[in-house]
């Protein structure tokens, strides 16, 4: 019993260690890597006028936007996902958008912070990738040593009175048997996109050139390997990109919210 | 708890109707569509003296010889699966094989049965496939009515020092999105074949002609679809046709024995 609050506990001072280098500026980069063992999460930021429209964006498209966590208005602690996490300093970079534009990149929120802003934390395809790796499949972004390709598709969303735009996947290329034994182990981590959306042919969901992502890096696919495609976290900035909210904030992709909690808290069974 | 128990012995009572059907020769055809809700299983009879190394075969092999039942030496029971079992005269058509030779296909076993013969019950398809299709997934061989098509693969079994052979394969197309959520389900039953062991080029495991199956009939794949491929329980015919033994019985393929066994009672979780 000790044993195991012990190792939570160091999990979670490691998360937090973590989000200090990162509000000291120590760390500016992505966030893949840190923290094992921990969730990252995406970030949405919306005024309060949209709040309850991307909520319901959220409730009918879980699995590009699975909500971890909701910050109510003003409010940049997220207890729940760490005891001293402060939305507007712990992620590396952020991406600030005006009427749908991004303005500016910077590296806290305490310059354009308002008291009416939301902020939803959202599962991150990271805390499947450990599982996947740790099952001995290779991630070709991470032994590649690049950020994951993903692409905005023809599937669209299940859209709100004011909120819609395509589905994004990201994409990891794999044997067939390494793609059956990847449905199964994402199957377990519903909160973090759960299972793929399509495998084999990109033209089938829209995608016109695998070697072009829309956001991230392209990577190798070998032959005799399938692509297979997960709901991206990266869904909520093509809706900004789609419908051109007057304020909006999310972190740059791959620069994530690191949280306490456990990425085996996750898994469903 | 009374409905679940009357419901569960109106089942077994379906399934020992469509028994004595088979056993008094009213239905000799495939058994695909009878006792809906049981358990069909695929028979593998051997001589005492390969027994040992057969059962040695299905546990290195689970996947296209997963164990449901082994009746010993001599005797045709198995109560385990249905009390009323007769394993001489309840599958609707046999094979018997003499030196890896089809010899003859009889509608039961009662001039060839020999105090010395063990008989394994192996899991069978059809119990995912009803999941599949409540699911509402379209399994091709049933919606066209024709048998599942089969091949062998050049995927070797796991060997033992007197039994070895192809792994056999049943194939169903389906959309990417059917084929994940096929994983999920067939995931959840490992008595029954289990996940899929391949999808997509038919080539990499050695299928040269996927219109033109090993054993079965061949199904449409349309636009869009992949074929997705399961490791079947027609595997220890390809090795009675590799090893040449002395002597053996099988069913014929799509002609199975019904047992008193829910499919639900296989599911994992």
């Amino acid at each position: 019993m000790n044993d195991s609050r012990d190792a939570h506990q160091a999990l979670a001072a490691q998360a937090a260690r973590c989000r200090a280098m990162i509000r000291r500026s120590e760390h500016t980069g992505p966030t893949a890597g840190l923290a094992p063992g921990c969730v990252q999460a995406n970030l949405m930021i919306l005024p309060q006028s949209l709040a309850a429209d991307f909520l319901l964006f959220c409730q009918r498209n879980p699995k590009p936007c699975p909500l971890l966590a909701v910050a109510p208005a003003g409010q940049y602690t997220v207890p729940a996902l760490g005891e001293d996490i402060d939305i507007r300093r712990d992620v590396p970079k952020y991406r600030v958008w005006r009427d749908g534009e991004l303005v500016s990149e910077p590296a806290d929120l305490m310059d354009v912070w308002r008291d009416d802003l939301v902020s939803f934390l959202i599962g991150c395809s990271f805390s499947f990738e450990e599982a996947l790796l740790a099952d001995g499949i290779d991630v070709r972004h991470i032994s590649q040593g690049s950020n994951v390709p993903m692409y905005r598709t023809n599937i669209p969303t299940q859209g709100t009175p004011r909120l819609n735009g395509p589905l994004v996947v990201s994409m990891r290329p794999m044997t067939a048997a390494d793609a059956i034994r990847a449905v199964q182990i994402t199957s377990r981590f519903p909160s973090v996109h759960g299972a793929p959306v399509h495998l084999g042919d990109p033209a089938l969901i829209g995608i016109r050139d695998i070697d072009r992502p829309d956001y991230g890096d392209p990577v190798a696919i070998h032959d005799g390997e399938l692509p297979v495609f997960w709901a991206c976290g990266v869904t909520p900035q093509a809706i900004i990109h789609t419908v051109k909210p007057e304020f909006s904030i999310t972190h740059a992709p791959g620069h994530m919210l690191i949280t306490d909690v456990s990425n085996s808290r996750l898994a469903s069974f």
